[in-house]
């Protein structure tokens, strides 16, 4: 399916359905209407539909959007139907917090390499994963066509940290760190920036 | 000032203004134009100079707009020239990553206080806080006035938790757990989960 640039606020409500549709599934519910998944989300219900009319028409009147139907669409929309292998950099606590998240990521998204520039943590286990040396970062990144990687480093050494990256061919990056990173045209940088998160929260108190 | 309504999309990009103009700050950078703004931010000028206008006219033709009375309007808008508390629940991986971030939490927001369900970590303390039991979350969030939380429990437990912080009076909640959290009217949540970033960004890949 040939499908139009949507824009980033689509993109970003697209995990949140899917997150609830697997939910729904899960019970083994069929079917669900724009309604109730607008008072599931907190959204308009009419923005859901419009949402989704954006890769053609999956609703049916008085019946609703099938769940497992829906489920489908959607990753295919957002590539999840493909295998994506995920590198993760940075074992502190916060990295180690993440890998948890491997569990969430099911479908064909997985966090399949950790690395350290602590040569002390080089060696140990994570969730199943040893961390390895950033020496050998682009030989794994290639050996696995990773694209994506999760940097959970310090912030004064995020950006060399993403230079590399960017240099193994890494093209999606979610950023951790409490700073701006520069990158090269084509590439992506989602923020995942706890202290902006809180910021924009602030406004609605 | 009375702000008008301003939508979501704006207020998600006001932290990422100021996180970049903070910096420009440190570096004791005078004046910015939104043309530089929006090559170091990845973001289209013309949207910038929109976004800022929501507030009133802070740029000046030729000279662009002045970092430090601009850092002033954008803390104003989000609230940060109050004092605001913030409670972490979940003293895990995630909850201890979470509060290094206090140290990026600089002007009028901080994580004041950390609790967690495990007897076995009440008492210890977490980048200078103390954990403390659940069971006096109430107490010390009308102390503290505290508004905002961070829920970093595991999924089962996330919506528990968000029952009881909305019973102590919390109205923002960050929620890291990577399920949908059920609020009353009023409150108003924002999702970390790091499953639906990942899926975002595979949508550019």
């Amino acid at each position: 399916m040939k499908v139009p640039r949507i824009s980033e606020a689509v993109v970003r409500r697209l995990p949140v359905y899917l997150r609830y549709l697997n939910s729904l599934q899960a019970l083994h519910v069929r079917t669900v209407s724009s309604q109730q998944l607008g008072e599931a989300l907190d959204l308009n219900p009419a923005q859901i539909r419009k949402d989704l009319a954006c890769f053609g028409e999956f609703g049916r009147k008085g019946i609703g959007y099938e769940v497992n139907y829906l489920i489908e669409k959607i990753k295919s929309i957002l590539k999840l139907d493909q295998k994506i292998n995920v590198v993760l950099i940075g074992a502190g606590h916060l990295g180690h917090a993440i890998s948890n998240y491997n569990a969430y990521l099911k479908d064909n998204m997985r966090i399949t390499a950790i690395f350290d520039a602590d040569p002390g943590k080089v060696g140990k286990k994570i969730v199943g994963l040893t961390i390895q040396a950033l020496s050998t970062l682009s030989e794994t990144v290639k050996e696995m066509n990773i694209r994506i990687a999760i940097i959970a480093v310090p912030a004064e050494a995020a950006q060399a940290v993403a230079d590399e990256l960017m240099r193994c061919g890494i093209t999606g990056i979610l950023n951790f760190a409490p700073v701006n990173i520069r990158v090269i045209e084509g590439v992506r940088v989602h923020d995942a920036d706890v202290t902006m998160e809180l910021h924009s929260l602030a406004y609605y108190l």
